[in-house]
């Protein structure tokens, strides 16, 4: 959408399973055609962007790579990078680029439905640079994004993959949790969800994301996710003691603490 | 504001301890008058709401009671409720009635420039009953309260502060400890916080609220609070053990049992 809104291709084709969903994307205008058939999609493309779940990025690149005329370039829009990095780049022949990329942008919302053209506006996108990623491709990918209204930034995959751990998928971990636990804690309080306001909203807003796309971001960042949520218990556990402990001082000097952090993130948005 | 712009009070008279605050509350037409004096400011009120931080609601109504006259109600509007009754109804002499309540409506702002006359449309509002609540001051606090376009609903203190440890303070001291641990992430990432976007910034927003309010709100809850916080916990261990585990099955399914409680409810507040 953003893409054909802006004019920055001379044609876009959807490719998909699901011949009502490419439907719904031409008519709302994402698309100038779709196709069921991958093979035939990717064969005329300069750039192709596959937009699975992580767990089948790799898969779909594979299938594909024969078909792609030489100098395509082919990127990935997966929330976790390491992985599908090296396996791309292992599939990717000599005549092919392969740069990882993730906008840092997008809901949980799923379908075309939720497609919006100004997704990309003011949104930092990551896209990855590797020994083995192709300086040319890498710099017309900045482009493009720039183009798109984006802030391209360059990360190593193992880099982007720790971050995002720490300001994506804990967050995503943490919203599903507080919804599991508050589901648990309705069944002895009914009228637990009356109460509900802005602030439980907003939490676990992102636990109506798409499970199987969570589940492989999850699952392919692991060891990260691991260690953030890690890193959470200890700073939970500060603030529990804290509350324990009693002592008005100590809780509102966290608390304030906490409080300069995010204000001045806010403020740092806003003056971008 | 609301009470002004909805004609449901002849004379809103604002107290507080900043007069630049108060001319601000007086320019922006939430009050009618303001003074300084809180004796001189109830003497007349037929109506009387608390709104100090929890910790100090019961000594400002100890300072006012004996200057309130017969037949007055006075309410409070923190966040956790069975200290604040149990004291302010020690503290009510028979000719004043005192109510609990608490609107389940508000935002990490703070100050009168972020008054919204609309707040408390399609909010709930909790008013307590206990056994010595007067019922006739509680009917004529839920009229008004519907009138101001919120939906009363009756709770004892005790549960009040139960559900609340769940639906909002717990995700309170969650925001605060996902930035307490962000923030400790961002010394060794000094790009962390670029690639924060929707999710991280939903789910810290709160964290930007009055460390000084919700110091007083976490102690005067913190049973409730601790148990909700160990809950959490468990919930936390059993999506990091699916992750661990690495059974796609196990995650996808625990996932979706979470999206489907977000979605039902987020359905359940649109159909409203």
């Amino acid at each position: 959408l953003a893409l054909r809104q802006r004019r920055l291709a001379r044609q876009v084709i959807g490719i998909g399973r699901h011949p009502e969903r490419l439907a719904k994307a031409f008519e709302l205008g994402a698309v100038d055609e779709w196709t069921l058939d991958p093979l035939q999609g990717v064969s005329a493309a300069d750039l192709v962007a596959i937009c699975t779940p992580v767990g089948s990025i790799a898969e779909t690149f594979q299938k594909i790579v024969s078909h792609l005329k030489p100098g395509c370039i082919v990127s990935d829009m997966g929330s976790t990078k390491s992985k599908v990095v090296a396996t791309c780049e292992e599939i990717a022949p000599e005549s092919i680029a392969f740069v990882g990329g993730h906008p840092m942008a997008g809901s949980e919302a799923a379908g075309v439905e939720a497609a919006r053209p100004d997704l990309y506006e003011g949104a930092v996108y990551v896209l990855t640079g590797t020994p083995r990623t192709d300086p040319e491709a890498l710099a017309r990918l900045e482009a493009l994004t720039r183009a798109l209204g984006a802030t391209p930034l360059r990360l190593a995959p193992e880099d982007h993959d720790r971050i995002v751990a720490v300001v994506s998928h804990l967050p995503h971990l943490l919203a599903w949790a507080l919804v599991r636990m508050a589901g648990e804690s309705s069944q002895e309080d009914p009228s637990l969800f009356k109460l509900a306001a802005g602030s439980f909203r907003d939490m676990t807003r992102v636990a109506a994301s798409s499970p199987e796309m969570w589940r492989d971001i999850f699952l392919t960042n692991r060891e990260h996710l691991l260690t953030a949520t890690s890193r959470f218990r200890k700073a939970l556990d500060d603030l529990e003691a804290a509350v324990a402990g009693g002592d008005t001082d100590v809780l509102e000097r966290i608390l304030a603490e906490g409080q300069a952090v995010r204000q001045s993130l806010y403020v740092d948005r806003r003056t971008q």
